[in-house]
């Protein structure tokens, strides 16, 4: 049951596919590229989805529902959006099925709709569509609406949680009055962004911006988080972008201004999705598999009785029970594992599964009053007494969070190199990691690094300062500072 | 702005329509039959969600996700259920777009998939296919499995929450090992509908079973919540499904019992949808608009402060703030109104969004340490103390959930006849209401009445007694005592 995983350093995919299966995340669905997400998968999401949740309605946002279908026209409206999104397209043709003697259930050819509809691949014709009809006045403004949705993007090469076919995520899509207000809210979602990768996740990122070839289909300008993962490739981990008056103008949509002219409304539109999932997978994970956060683990503490027979088994629970009413009023996340399987089994079971503290409850440990405590992170286990065990847990858990995120960092740093050569640049990236350094700004460079190397500006970091600096590839004067590196 | 809504008693579909819109709940979407679900709508449903959510999860169920897209193959396995399927089916043919110098975009021919893809009307078949893979042993059961999603029958006659193409819902999906832990489960979660009607929504319901014409397509037994709208037509609220053993028969789901036979597994389905949201606002709204019941209301409290000029308009606020604190405290949920519109427009508007109580705070009544709270449900004035509102408002938001419901009971027992002769049913439908009789169980029967009448089983009631009754209109032994009526 428990044979090792693939080896993380040599077989990292292989490594990655097998955590994923084993710790119950998901599976492929029969349709080609798309996922079930099975229920501790799920209970991640959702408590990722939470989170951000909160932040969002705290700083004024709503929910509410657009509809799957879009008709494809309205896909058209916005030239360099139906570019970037026509080679995947779920296509809506008909709505009827029937039987056929000679083959057996068809579609039926009556059922033809006149007009194809579109299965969303993301939000902003639709709800701007509808924005027209909610926007007169610069009363109406800002709107700042969310939606909680599964889009649908078709991919030839997929990846569990990296790259489906069907994803599930939140897509904001705001309307301003002034474009000042738009860039705002752009760099406000970014900045809650970043806290949901490296306050909940423990997800070290770098802010920046994306560069004309690889920015959002119909964005002005697309802001990212981008993380390294355990390969040291890096990952795109949520995106906001400033969609200017595009989709304003796509579907026409004005506003009077309070000294009566009408002018185009300012949008952004921003997400993350479920591709988070694989994001906490590939930053923490270890040869045991899993290590989750504690803020967003579903199960933050795992006990694990030892017992021989039933007797023993009375009387190891009733010293856990009030061990596990006290961790619960502390609004810790207790799972007690009573099942049939050996201790061995269990401990190699919730450590695939990333569970941040195990204890230990063994006859033993009754008689000594003491529990032993293994952390998932650094697999240290220490015998404490019951009663140091209750104050220890909230502080193990909070030194675990920030433990993963320190570790994260500390990876990243040592993978990212200043680096003022070409040569030294296709070193780096042949090794993996980041090359921070001068870009001249032009697509040509880009292209060829990215002909010649397969890595790709991942952003212009916010603190980038290009003075001074030249580009590392063409030699001319660097017009920003850049992050080059292979990406999933 | 105000202008009064169409007459309720005599133009109940168009005060509906008028409602949806002028609450802010939904729109309709651009592609026919889609449903664009509005902040204030969204909300209310995402209130029922969060309490169902807790209901099952309370009872052991767990959440998941699985694909929109089902293989048409797949659809076609449990033959009842393609036939009561296949005439409402969204079906994908082809993954890309391309642009045509003639006709603009077009589909792209070249992208025509191999097999058809449904979007899925309901999930039974795709989670069967992987409930194949997951269940081996009796030890893999009971599977209590729950997702909340949005599913597609394509619909010619729609209406806003009631019947649109597209909408939101739940679908549990559970195995067992014993028919009867499967039936267990069915009613089980009837009772959990009835509950969530009834206690949250303040909805009084029917429980009953479904006759074999009104059951689900697939299922061996469809048990439903029935309830009364304001027109006296009856609405289906939610339906649990015993399904027997027919899915794991069409995708040979098969376990090792504890006594090492292999038997095939049993099954349930059941769902709620945004339909609930519909049957809200047709049990409870008034001439005013919608009334929600506090329990679920995303306002529970709205304060209307009423004054001339800055002045006053602080000396309100200042009075305002303790209140709202003291009010936040006891976990009520509370909105001030503050922008420019006049007290009249606020009343109007916040009357026909249906919420439960609300104040009206002037200078008068700071000068006196009184505020004014209205009653949404009935419409009462008082004017009391300060001190008084903080002590009543939560006997006030508890009045009000009981009241809607037992007015909402009342309503449905005055318009519910039992009845022994055809000529008496075919009155009372023809005015409308439920008609309790005698059935002869016989699906002739069914058909003419319905024929003839309009009017369907809506479902044999948990408390029937068809002992010594004759059907209504065959004159034969009652097979079953059931309720009658026109639907939604």
């Amino acid at each position: 049951m428990s044979k090792e995983l693939p080896n993380r350093e040599n077989n990292f995919s292989g490594w990655y596919n097998q955590v994923v299966s084993r710790a119950g995340l998901a599976e492929h669905g029969p349709v080609k590229g798309t996922m079930v997400i099975k229920p501790y998968g799920f209970q991640l999401w959702d408590n990722i989805k939470d989170v951000f949740d909160g932040m969002i309605k705290k700083t004024g946002h709503v929910n509410a529902y657009f509809p799957l279908f879009i008709p494809k026209s309205f896909l058209a409206k916005e030239a360099e959006h139906i570019e970037g999104f026509a080679k995947e397209c779920a296509v809506v043709t008909h709505t009827r099925l029937k039987a056929d003697s000679d083959h057996g259930i068809v579609v039926d050819p009556e059922s033809k709709l006149e007009e194809e509809i579109i299965v969303r691949p993301t939000s902003e014709t639709i709800i701007w569509s509808m924005y027209k009809k909610w926007i007169q006045s610069y009363r109406d403004l800002p709107l700042l609406i969310n939606q909680w949705a599964n889009v649908v993007r078709w991919e030839m090469r997929t990846r569990l949680f990296l790259r489906t076919s069907e994803f599930l995520w939140q897509e904001g899509h705001t309307a301003h009055a002034t474009p000042e207000e738009a860039q705002k809210e752009t760099l406000d979602i970014l900045e809650l962004y970043r806290e949901l990768a490296e306050e909940y996740l423990a997800i070290p990122v770098i802010t920046g911006f994306k560069t004309n070839s690889e920015k959002f289909a119909g964005a002005e300008k697309t802001y990212t988080i981008e993380a390294m993962m355990g390969d040291k490739r890096a990952l795109q981990a949520g995106t906001s972008h400033n969609l200017g008056q595009n989709f304003a103008k796509a579907f026409d949509v004005t506003f009077q201004t309070k000294d009566n002219k009408k002018e185009l409304v300012w949008a952004t539109s921003w997400g993350v999705s479920t591709r988070l999932v694989g994001a906490l997978i590939l930053t923490h994970g270890d040869d045991k598999g899993l290590r989750i956060p504690p803020k967003i683990a579903p199960i933050q503490v795992v006990i694990i009785p030892i017992s021989r027979n039933e007797d023993q088994q009375k009387i190891v629970r009733d010293y856990i029970a009030p061990i596990v009413s006290a961790l619960e009023d502390l609004d810790i996340r207790v799972h007690q594992d009573w099942t049939d399987n050996s201790p061995g089994f269990k401990f190699n079971e919730w450590e695939m599964k990333g569970i941040p503290l195990r204890l230990e409850v063994g006859l033993r440990d009754v008689e000594n009053n003491n529990v032993v405590i293994v952390r998932r992170d650094s697999g240290k286990k220490s015998f404490i007494s019951n009663i140091e065990a209750m104050e220890n847990i909230p502080r193990l858990l909070d030194e675990i969070q920030k433990g993963l995120f320190l570790q994260a960092l500390e990876f990243r740093e040592e993978h990212t190199h200043i680096v003022e050569s070409y040569d030294t640049l296709k070193e780096v990236i042949g090794n993996g990691g980041f090359v921070r350094c001068g870009w001249d700004g032009t697509d040509e460079t880009e292209a060829k690094v990215k002909e010649e190397t397969k890595a790709t500006i991942r952003c212009i970091p916010s603190d980038e300062s290009p003075e001074g600096l030249r580009c590392v590839y063409s030699g001319n004067p660097a017009k920003h500072e850049v992050i080059y590196a292979k990406a999933y």
